[in-house]
């Protein structure tokens, strides 16, 4: 059987990526896998940065980014500010058909879903609604505004006839302002995918991400020759630390990757569960954390983390 | 005296550049200079890609992108599909002080312009809404949807202080989709600047420009040794080629590049007027060609090219 392979971010991913894996072993194709991945993730209610059940932003609206990156063709397409599509990686991706306006914003990018026949819908749940108002409560009285929540979905996969395929999709920052865009729409920055090399996903703080294009960075590495945990590595942990000198701070950033071979790479400086599946590796959660000498530390995902997450991600919300 | 220099997009900006050059040796800011050299083409009302008297989107609403990045820290900010803003690389530079929220698009860019007290002001010309009109007329008759109008101002400039400085603003593509975006906003696509290194802006079709994160790749060679004419070049020409093969076309892309030490370079695959000026060349506008062996041709703007292009801007329109 020819390789295939494909890597996603946070364990939120898992059920996609076992969708993508028997995909992709089918023989479909890395769009249609990758596709298909980040669809699992937008449906599902619970996740609370992503898609349906979403959090608002600070004015109680779900505005969502989403890209979609066709790695044979180097085609594109990204959604950012869009309101009650029910899918925005498959809006992205329908935009990518498009030599021009293939990356469309706010009302626009509404517009085109609306227009184009894709499923619309009101994205706020009531769960994420009880949080965004309690949210209000808090910040009202402690006048504090902490954001959080910056956990996109992101995906890359590489199929059987050596195509790969990068996409992403995020509600963003819980109470971001209106129109507020993060990395995960933003070619280089949030995704960056090429057949003839590999392919890399961003996810955490976008404001942050893009200051140093990380994901083009890491595939640029991996065309050098680098496997993509190196490449991984040597873009992020000395980005992080030149950052912290010359901003004075770094956000929450990991970063997942993928070559034309199947072989995979992470680095995150925070905490980081990811999904992964090839032709040799079965479907699992790892775990990945900032390790000794700028590298990242991999390891198999406790049972009780994952029964911690499903509490949490279950838990009552009053 | 200390070492600067500015370089510019297009001769259009050729007044700006005067004014930021007598910045820069007066010894004011890289940011300061860039703001002002972008700020001085926005204003200018029959410059049909830009600011005041850019033309509409198909809708005939003027939406602007502009984006400002400081080389010291990496602090970008970025605006799209703003309305009504006179100075839209104003509000990108402001954004550009949030850690959070640096990114706005639609009408929450607009209305965080508003909030923040910056010029509001209809941007929609009589001479540029007559242009649109026929236009539309046209497209009735023909049939035909033909885009054009992707002359971005971009500029980059190195202080005294060895600061440098990047920024972009546009109307985009005319007649695109409402809330289209181009490359202009995106880091590592329409800019990106190290004042540890160096800076490049593009200009020309963004959904094209965004596949290969040109001025990234362009800074990232720099890193690598190369002056900034051989970056250009060789993240350029290759890239066009590459893309025809895998995507079938390639669209018109400009880059202008400034090393830290205030050499610079430019590559393009179509006629390419721009404005350069440094502590040693005085303010000129060249002219930038694609020449031969992946080469770009450089030589002096020929007095018939700017009576032709000052007949074109100020032509009539009925």
């Amino acid at each position: 059987m020819k390789n295939w392979a494909v890597i996603s971010t946070w364990s939120m991913s898992y059920d996609g990526l076992l969708k993508a894996s028997s995909m992709l072993q089918n023989g479909e194709s890395a769009g249609d896998a990758v596709e298909n991945l980040i669809k699992k993730v937008e449906s599902y209610p619970l996740y609370k940065s992503v898609g349906y059940g979403g959090l608002p932003n600070e004015d109680g609206v779900v505005q969502m980014d989403a890209a979609f990156m066709n790695g044979d063709t180097l085609a594109q397409g990204s959604v950012a500010a869009i309101e009650n599509v029910k899918h925005a990686v498959s809006v992205a991706r329908k935009l990518s058909l498009n030599k021009t306006n293939s990356f469309l914003v706010g009302e626009g990018a509404t517009k085109f879903a609306m227009q184009n026949g894709f499923e619309m819908t009101n994205m706020l749940t009531e769960r994420a609604k009880t949080i965004w108002q309690n949210k209000v409560k808090e910040q009202f009285k402690t006048g504090l505004h902490p954001y959080d929540g910056h956990d996109t979905v992101g995906a890359v996969t590489l199929d059987q006839a050596e195509s790969m395929s990068a996409a992403t999709s995020t509600s963003g920052l819980f109470m971001k302002k209106d129109g507020r865009i993060g990395d995960s729409p933003l070619s280089g920055s949030g995704f960056y995918a090429d057949s003839h090399i590999g392919a890399a996903t961003a996810t955490g703080l976008g404001e942050d991400i893009m200051k140093g294009c990380l994901s083009y960075e890491i595939v640029r590495r991996m065309a050098k020759g680098q496997s993509p945990q190196d490449a991984c590595d040597t873009a992020l942990y000395p980005f992080c630390e030149d950052l912290k000198q010359r901003y004075g701070q770094v956000g929450e950033i990991s970063l997942i990757a993928l070559n034309r071979k199947g072989e995979w790479g992470v680095a995150t400086n925070v905490e980081f569960p990811f999904c992964v599946a090839n032709e040799k590796q079965k479907a699992q959660i790892l775990m990945a954390n900032p390790g000794k000498n700028q590298k990242t530390q991999i390891e198999p995902i406790s049972q009780s983390w994952l029964d911690d997450y499903q509490k949490q991600i279950n838990a009552p919300v009053e």
